[in-house]
């Protein structure tokens, strides 16, 4: 008898997220005998607590095809961690109510932990559930896997951003504008920044300096550099991870600056350096944060983080029907040159809460650069073009509207236990 | 006997304004019976100042196909604003040491009043210089051109940045962030805020309000539009000028950020109106802003846009040969749908020192939202997808190395009257 499984996505969107969906929902049409009915949750797990779920047997081979090509979470995610006690509870009711003999989470760290909760309660209780982790994370600190579905897009987007950035910064540096910082995302590690690194062609191209978390943050060294950079080249562009902070750990991007009426402004790593750079050089300063237009830039997404993101889903589903369980499909190198890759299962309990810190030998010596092992890491990840059909001059995504079904639980009540 | 000819790029570069350098380049070429060695200035007007000149004899054919494809200035340019009396003079030395009977000046509205005043220098003293100005700015505030090359690829930009960040905003909304602003250029117009609202495809998609200077600025109208907007939709997505301003004309970006050291923070109007919404609705909010991402953005060119900086090239050189002076090579709209347009010459003095504004109607009653007949503008401008060639996963753009001639004057001293 074929059971039923459950799909949701959880955490910052990527890229590429939807293109994961599509290669579970199409690897699990592909074994009928084995999996019946594919639920998504809509919101991701609060979904799933809410019994708001979408029979994704509407979606036709059309739909399958945009989630390839479409950013952002087509099912919705959320940002919640899920509570032992009611919520576990409830979520294996409607596992019952559902005849749900499959989870598959996709997301981070944090979804990482949840699915392995999911996977011992239901070890603890005997009741017969695959959990599968199906990773997603633009942060790129999954541990285990050589990297995360949804980096190496928002990598590509950068490194093309500092680029074309960088060259307008060179066009009007003689006159006006000699510093450009782009903010990137990246709170606790710099694998955004750093990848940027990429732009740079040789030791007078862009960027200039990159600012990581991993390295503490002191200004009187970032201004030498920057003015070194200048005597140099004749301006000098930055990239700063939204977490650069001192080596006290306080984040730059919350180092005081209030508003008029005294509030604290909202963020922003960019503005902080800018200001520094006109109080100690002087420089005329441009800046600009890339904030959700890196991580839903699909219309600049690398062909082998797409490619990537549907193996995961289908392998996925694959080990699933295996017998394996607890599991995360990881991706492994084989080689540089040329790139190669395949997946492979990793135990779910090796991944949660474990945050992979961008390592210190992928930058030169004086941190601020590029090494060349990053180089060689970072390169593969961000290659090919997988451009989305456009319309009338814009991608044509879809704006879907999918339907979800009659509710068969009575409401949760979180405070029920 | 053939002339020699200058050319130079002015202010703020684009994606496209190479590609005028080209058309005039090419277009050159094919006359050399009339035109000799047609120069290039490096970093503009100050080039020609200090007598720092490119003969553009060294661009091979690969120079000029690159030129169509490569952001920023490929000689370089500048702010400077030409001065009567000794930059006047000099520049005319130069004409005169270098046989320039042909001056071609790529820049916006300050460009156009510099070219002007050379034209009518020539015509006092009886100098037989032909001076043209091919229009480029991304602010679109070009009189009597239908529009300015250099704008259609920025509307693009920012149209798709809003739709793909306003994807991965609705996929968080439920549980997470409920606003994204993202603050574009257009310091005096709203332009390109306006043409942002070509994403949107329906009254529920994004962007979802439109913020531009020609709109004085209430919080409280702000405010209850955006909660209206989350009622009605569940998030909100925000396309916002840089030079919003209020009633009395003070700037959003100035509303006095400071730093823990009192330093006022450098601009920003997306961060103030995080703030406001921070404080009045409690939202989470991010925001982004795009700053040179969305001006050096030639891999998300359009192809209307990339047409119409190499015709505006090409004409410059043809209205010279014709006998034209002190004229603008126009864009002219004939129609619409199919679009259809033209080139045509406009006189210069009817061109510098004069902005053209956003015409109101092109945004609704609210003046929030893009009117239909603003949508019938900007919709033919972004048409076209013109991708550059790309190489290891990023846009392949070239890093000259152009070759400047030996000085036949001596050092410019600008005190010297």
């Amino acid at each position: 008898m074929p059971r039923n499984a459950l799909y949701a996505q959880s955490g910052g969107v990527t890229p590429v997220i939807n293109a994961s969906a599509g290669g579970v929902i199409a690897a699990a049409r592909r074994h009928p005998d084995r999996i019946g009915t594919m639920f998504a949750a809509q919101n991701g797990i609060l979904g799933a607590l809410d019994e708001v779920l979408i029979d994704t047997a509407q979606l036709t081979e059309t739909h399958l095809t945009q989630l390839r090509h479409t950013p952002g979470g087509a099912f919705g995610s959320c940002r919640h961690k899920l509570k032992h006690g009611a919520e576990l509870k409830r979520l294996f009711e409607l596992f019952a109510a559902y005849d749900i003999g499959y989870f598959f989470y996709n997301g981070g760290g944090d979804s990482a932990d949840t699915c392995l909760k999911v996977a011992e309660f239901a070890q603890y209780h005997g009741v017969d559930l695959t959990a599968i982790h199906i990773p997603k994370t633009i942060d790129n600190d999954l541990p285990l896997t050589d990297c995360s579905p949804g980096f190496g897009s928002v990598a590509k987007y950068v490194a093309t951003s500092v680029r074309e950035a960088g060259l307008d910064t060179a066009s009007m540096a003689a006159s006006s504008t000699k510093v450009f910082i782009l903010e990137v995302m990246g709170r606790h590690a710099g694998w955004i920044a750093a990848a940027a690194g990429l732009a740079s062609s040789d030791a007078a191209s862009p960027p200039h300096l990159i600012l990581t978390p991993e390295v503490p943050f002191e200004a009187g060294r970032f201004v030498r550099a920057m003015q070194e950079t200048i005597a140099r080249v004749g301006y000098c562009v930055v990239v700063a991870a939204e977490g650069v902070r001192d080596a006290q750990g306080v984040y730059l991007a919350e180092s005081g600056a209030t508003d008029a009426f005294g509030h604290v402004q909202l963020g922003g790593v960019a503005p902080v350096l800018a200001g520094l750079v006109k109080q100690h050089l002087g420089y005329k300063c441009h800046w600009a944060v890339a904030d959700y237009l890196q991580r839903a830039a699909r219309h600049l997404a690398s062909a082998t983080d797409l490619a990537q993101a549907i193996a995961v889903g289908e392998h996925a589903v694959s080990y699933a029907l295996g017998g394996l369980r607890s599991v995360m499909p990881a991706i492994v190198r084989e080689d540089n040159e040329p790139y190669r890759w395949r997946i492979e299962p990793v135990p779910l309990a090796e991944v949660a809460n474990r945050e992979k810190p961008l390592p210190l030998e992928f930058l030169n010596g004086d941190g601020l650069h590029l090494s060349p092992l990053g180089r060689e890491y970072f390169a593969p990840l961000i290659q090919g073009e997988v451009p989305p059909p456009y319309r009338d001059g814009l991608p044509d995504y879809p704006r879907w509207q999918f339907v979800t079904g009659a509710k068969r639980l009575p409401a949760f009540d979180p405070a029920r236990g």
